[in-house]
């Protein structure tokens, strides 16, 4: 990985960065921004945390989660009271997603982008880019190696999060042996992995099991059993009493059968709206799928949305556009 | 971690090797075992690898699982054979558990156990035992270091299979910092992490699902919710078409609610017998209750079997025993 030398040289320029990422942040993006903001501090700069809501319950064990400030009014007042103040995104791959104050936080200076993602849309006067890495936690590691700062126990610790939820607990393609190796000098820091993980994945409610029993008894497949479908209706969670973030993860379960090259998640919004996750194995894009209907995503993982349908018509709308797709691709 | 001498001296000169693991043998027992075959064969040894029960198919995709062999027979055919032959078991931590050819194996001049329970009971004439290994495969790595041999793909795929299927994909207490270095080196050396968990997290049936919708519904809560149960019958493989291999991990998801201190997987058996398997968040040891009961494994997983008993029975016992022990736990 090579870090440009803008990025290398503003960071070390500056006295003051702001930090932010995208909107509905998830380990990678609190993990990697918080990590960092550590990180600068070990560079003796002032640093602000900027999230547009607060960090979500889900992720309320992270330490320094305190430092979120959502108040555009004291971002302007620290970028007013600050000298050489630079603001840098991380794990954002679309301006748009900096969320609603995105403007204001482009107006500052020196503006610089650190991601991951493979669609990402350049934005910002300088960016650092890697598609290849496997998380954004993993490059704020290596531009902390590049700074020549030592990495607190905190700092280790949001980095850990942030790159073991992005990559699946290292399950994902996205995990290198380089990734490992991080991982490895993060626990030799003073994290423990056990005390990570069940904070992430023991962290659930009764209501959320007894939707997940609901939604696997709509599990159907089709198309040669190449095609499953999930589907999660209003009525479901006020039977259930699962909160709408319950659902996270369910589409594993019928991606998670052999024969099954697409699965899909059919969700029936409070507002009229359906909207569909789709998730592919192998060779089928769903990317493209997704984009036919007005969505995106990536080529493995992708959705839309369907106004004024309901859920059935969109499970069959579903189960029409996929057969025929599935049809047509290749067997690998 | 130090190798015993009696351990490295008895490997150093056998001429041939006869490998042998628990029944129903997990990923650690199949992929420690066909790992250190491989790297014996590296030494020029001769190996034979005995399963009491062919492999099964969630492990098919294991480079050299055709080395499995079943016949009694021709082990003793081996035996005879061939010269300054030594057997070893790994991630066996009872005798009783290599099966019903147990004392057949025994009778090997030279047996070594390698293990990594904590609950081990001595047997064979020498023993390595690491309790804070986080797996058998683990160890396996490090007798290769200090026997010197250089681990091939096939042997680091075996490897990478056994350690991260025994740590949850390293999200358990005993991942360390050095679990994850020997995975960074494995990669190193070619494996796929995505390709292994896609074998590992992908290969399920129709039927399995099934069984987890019929296995959810009998989630109870006990004890002011820090006890969770789930059961399965006989009933429910027949109904749902399911193997009995197919109920791993299920008991992770009454482990997942957060008020939950202990989780009991009650699977009533085709023999009469009904089994509990136990595992355990926090403070709570769940390897002195499976103890007291005759059975054995760690402290935070464990298991034991009830003969003669009905699958109701044994749930009000889980219930009377661990609402009593959860009583008794400090809160923490």
């Amino acid at each position: 990985m090579k870090i440009p030398k803008e990025i290398l040289r503003s960071i070390r320029n500056a006295k003051s960065v702001v930090l932010c990422t995208h909107i509905h942040p998830d380990g990678d993006a609190l993990g990697s921004l918080l990590g960092l903001a550590d990180i600068l501090e070990g560079l003796q700069k002032s640093v602000f945390c900027y999230f547009e809501e607060p960090v979500p319950y889900l992720y309320a064990f992270l330490p320094g989660r305190d430092r979120a400030n959502c108040s555009i009014t004291d971002l302007s007042t620290f970028v007013a009271d600050n000298e050489d103040v630079i603001a840098i995104s991380l794990d954002c791959g679309d301006c748009d997603r900096l969320g609603k104050n995105s403007e204001r936080l482009l107006q500052i200076d020196t503006f610089l982008a650190i991601d991951h993602h493979r669609s990402h849309k350049d934005f910002g006067k300088h960016r650092w880019v890697e598609p290849r890495s496997s998380s954004t936690g993993e490059m704020v590691y290596e531009l902390a190696q590049s700074l020549g700062v030592d990495i607190s126990y905190q700092a280790a610790y949001n980095l850990y999060v942030a790159i073991s939820t992005d990559t699946g607990s290292f399950r994902y393609d996205s995990t290198s042996s380089r990734t490992l190796q991080i991982a490895a000098d993060l626990v030799a820091k003073g994290v423990y992995p056990g005390e990570v993980s069940e904070y992430i994945h023991d962290n659930y409610t009764l209501e959320r099991i007894r939707l997940m029993e609901m939604v696997l008894q709509t599990l159907d497949l089709y198309a040669s059993d190449q095609l499953a479908t999930i589907q999660v209706t209003q009525e479901m969670f006020r039977d259930s009493g699962a909160l709408p973030e319950d659902i996270e993860g369910f589409i594993d379960f019928p991606r998670s059968i052999s024969s099954v090259k697409v699965a899909a998640f059919i969700k029936e919004g409070n507002n009229g709206v359906t909207s569909v996750s789709l998730r592919a194995k192998g060779q089928c894009d769903v990317a493209v799928i997704a984009k036919s209907f007005g969505g995106g995503g990536h080529r493995n993982a992708s959705g839309f949305r369907c106004e004024g349908k309901t859920v059935a018509e969109v499970h069959q709308l579903v189960i029409d556009v996929l057969s025929n797709v599935l049809k047509q691709q290749p067997v690998v």
